[in-house]
């Protein structure tokens, strides 16, 4: 049985590995790839528990196969807007790790009251993830030309990316 | 005379009164309200002395007028693209202080070889600073709708702003 949960300080050890994998591979994340586990784990879990921001993990028979973090995404007069940031095992690929983190993090917005989420920076090659969004009921606001340095692909534009949760929506 | 010059710390207490009613002003930018003095300093000096970020004052006659924070939108795989924010004392609007700091920020950007320098959150009925940025040549790539609560306006979108400066550009 598989289930998303809240993260704990102990679920790093296993987040750790892939989240590494993944910057490291050069193609979704624009995070420093020189960093401690510390560091890294800091930039993941904020260290606040405050009502407004979680971070999760899929786990399945005691497995993490990805993790999600959320929250506004900025302080004060944008707060009403959220974010996220996911990590999937390479492992656990194809079996729909991202739709259903993605399922909770929009259900978690909605709870909350957020009156919509917005990615900054989906890297336009990684398209898995931008038809997950659009699926998801996410449009492309916009594309920043060349703003990601991918490994393989060079410059690469980074969609704005936006799903309105207003109840007339 | 007037100068723009590299700001130093003593200058925070000549930027921080005005950058404290821009922000309480809640017209501009999604900052804290709440901050102490030394909490907005950090914000905006981030007290790194890397060679890819500044802080600048135009200045006259002693008197700071305005000041402008610039360096990568993001790190690593994004740091080929520049950002930057910008403080005018509203006592000194309608002078060319946001236009000469803005057009400092470009020149920066230009020599230090970035591609590129992104604005994520104009706020659309800013339109001084709107207009300014596409004097300086800025296109809107996209706005994030009803992503900022003015105080006077109500929830409006934030035009995410681009400048290409790769030399076929």
């Amino acid at each position: 049985m598989s289930a998303i949960r809240t993260a704990t300080l102990a679920d790093w050890a296993q987040i750790h590995p892939f989240w590494q994998r993944i910057v490291a591979d050069g193609e979704t994340y624009a995070y420093p790839e020189d960093l401690t586990s510390e560091q890294a784990r800091t930039l993941w879990y904020d260290g606040s528990d405050r009502r407004d921001t979680a971070v999760v993990v899929l786990e399945e028979d005691g497995r993490v196969l990805g993790s999600a973090k959320m929250g506004p995404n900025r302080p004060a007069r944008g707060s009403h807007i959220g974010t996220a940031s996911f990590m999937v095992d390479e492992a656990a690929r194809g079996r729909g790790v991202g739709r259903r983190l993605g399922e909770h993090v929009v259900a978690w917005h909605r709870e909350l009251g957020f009156a919509g989420i917005q990615f900054s920076a989906v890297v336009e090659t990684n398209t898995g993830a931008v038809r997950l969004w659009q699926r998801l009921g996410f449009e492309i606001v916009g594309t920043v030309p060349g703003a990601f340095d991918s490994r393989r692909h060079g410059r690469v534009g980074l969609h704005v990316m936006y799903l309105d949760l207003t109840p007339e929506s």
